[in-house]
């Protein structure tokens, strides 16, 4: 079945590469590709307003979402979005502050705001983010395809309960010790929103999703299963699984997730996402061929010299080592202050280096 | 030999776990356990002026020391003081500003600021840690064993290059990568200066030494190995193994290394301090033999009641399972807002629970 349409897409080794199916070279893209550290990112970001105007804008995250592509030989776009969308259109207000990270102007203390809280439809209450994955669907014309995404609910639920960004999540991990039935409530809204979410970006153009767990990597091993894996299992198992004819893979990426990958194999996802913490090598060896993997170069590798950079590149693609399965990535968003020509001799050395890898 | 002169200290349940010696219950002492959740340490700490007046105020220092082994039944005093006193013996104007982490006056920046670095002479340099050890090491009159401490090669220089704490350690990286062979030089500098620091301890009383390599779990697996477990493995290769007929066990922590517990346990350390992400069963089967384990329950779930503190304690007596080589302690240091009681009802339940793993 993956062989319908391929015409549609003019370069299907990302998709190919996450089935674990052959290609020629490994596919490559960046995590936070459309961003800061790009000049004509800025440009548009300071003519449309606030990140979430942005956000809004479907012609101008139409045009940043394409700007990497023009820059670099990229194997795949991503929707120019936030991961807290979902709890924004529950009404928590969802804010950045120049120099912080996102916040909510009215965050989920009570056991009254969590039974308030309604799983949003997608359609409607999204409806900017599915007129943008339209849009770049239709400028992106089959170049390459299209990821959409989601913040994981465990990952949404630290957001909303702390209000913002936490350095120890001291509210959430009191109300998952202390009222472990109100957390379940609470991912629970959250789970079922995710999965209507990935859908209605699938349904409108969404060739490939990821789930970013961003958080989970601050729970312990069995919190970790409990309260972030299994609620993601649940997404993973609710999304549409073809599309046009053609499989809709799902990369599922916790940050810190590097010591449960065999917890992580089992969930469904296509691929799994690593943090540069973990030897490609290992994992590859750890989850065998349950799960094609994504990453895993550190983005401060950035900030060296491209001939650094290469040699970084080189052994990540020797270390992942013969066959399909691998996509190469950052371990995390590229940073705003890198150098737009090294992330693009990042980009060079995969292509460059990574063909004797499928002889 | 190390049963020679035993009288002198009355609990030496920490060492002999330490050694994985036979014990009757399972030592427990917490990271930062003299700290701001006590109200006995902010009243010493106003007293003093800042953190470093109180840490240079040998009776003061003493006492905050003491206070939570007059509150629990402890089994070990670790000394009051910061991971980043050799850089401020180096000269480079360690303080701390109300509600940020601790910053530098003078951060290390350039090849000359590094080459200008020498290794600190403790006894001299920091004769005010070593007065506090001592004072300590007398008015603990053989209760407890004393622990020492220091921060690692790699935390320190983090702070160093950055000038104070980091999210993407941005300046450490670019040198790691583009100048290695100039962190090697600032990394040795370090280590050598860990080495007398940590002997130092130990000839004024430290029974026990920790190193705690905070930030190590920022680095890639690769340059985790060469840039921070290296320089700990010299360290551990140069400290004092035996004092008054009793051996000097050592007990390094790398919060977020997880993932590398088999090279840690190939250290020469006598135990490996584990975050609350891993699975203590799990990485006893890992380890083996080799090192003894100290941790690891999530600070956080010290927010949430004394009947789920109880049953995470069990779960962790359990998952480390029979027999010695178990050191009980927080994954992390414990945080400011945690009652004082919840601490204590963590502490009664590793006493209540333990000794059945010791028969």
């Amino acid at each position: 079945m993956s062989e319908a349409k391929p015409s549609e897409l003019k370069n299907d080794r990302f998709l190919r590469a996450l089935l674990r199916q052959p290609v020629d070279r490994t596919p490559v893209w960046m995590m936070r590709q459309a961003g800061r550290y790009l000049p004509e990112y800025r440009a548009a970001r300071s003519q449309a307003g606030s990140f979430m105007d942005l956000c809004r804008n479907t012609e101008l995250a139409c045009e940043v979402t394409l700007q990497p592509l023009e820059r670099y030989p990229l194997d795949a776009a991503i929707l120019f979005s936030d991961i807290l969308t979902i709890p924004d259109a529950m009404g928590l207000g969802l804010y950045f502050e120049e120099g912080e990270g996102p916040k909510f102007r009215k965050p989920v203390r009570t056991e009254a705001d969590i039974r308030r809280l309604e799983v949003v439809n997608s359609e409607s209450d999204l409806d900017y983010v599915m007129n943008a994955v339209r849009t770049i669907r239709r400028e992106l014309n089959g170049r390459v395809p299209l990821i959409g995404f989601s913040g994981s609910p465990w990952t949404l639920a630290t957001y909303m309960v702390e209000g913002g960004s936490s350095r120890d999540f001291a509210r959430c991990k009191e109300m998952l010790y202390s009222r472990p039935e109100l957390m379940h409530q609470l991912l629970s809204v959250l789970a079922d929103s995710v999965v209507d979410y990935l859908n209605a970006q699938i349904r409108a153009g969404a060739q490939a999703v990821q789930i970013f767990d961003t958080w989970g990597g601050a729970l312990s091993h069995s919190a970790y299963r409990e309260f972030s894996l299994h609620y993601m299992e649940r997404i993973v198992a609710g999304l549409i699984k073809e599309r046009d004819g053609r499989p809709v893979p799902s990369i599922l990426f916790t940050k810190g997730g590097g010591q449960w990958l065999e917890a992580m194999a089992e969930s469904g996802a296509s691929a799994l996402g690593l943090d540069w913490t973990t030897d490609i090598g290992a994992a590859r060896a750890r989850v065998g061929d349950r799960v094609a993997l994504q990453g895993n170069l550190d983005p401060a590798i950035l900030y060296a010299t491209p001939e650094r950079i290469r040699e970084e590149v080189a052994a990540i693609l020797a270390g992942f080592g013969q066959g399909s399965g691998h996509v190469f990535n950052l371990g995390h968003g590229i940073t705003p202050k890198v150098d737009p020509e090294h992330a693009g001799a990042m980009i060079e050395a995969v292509h460059e280096l990574s063909p004797k890898y499928h002889l």
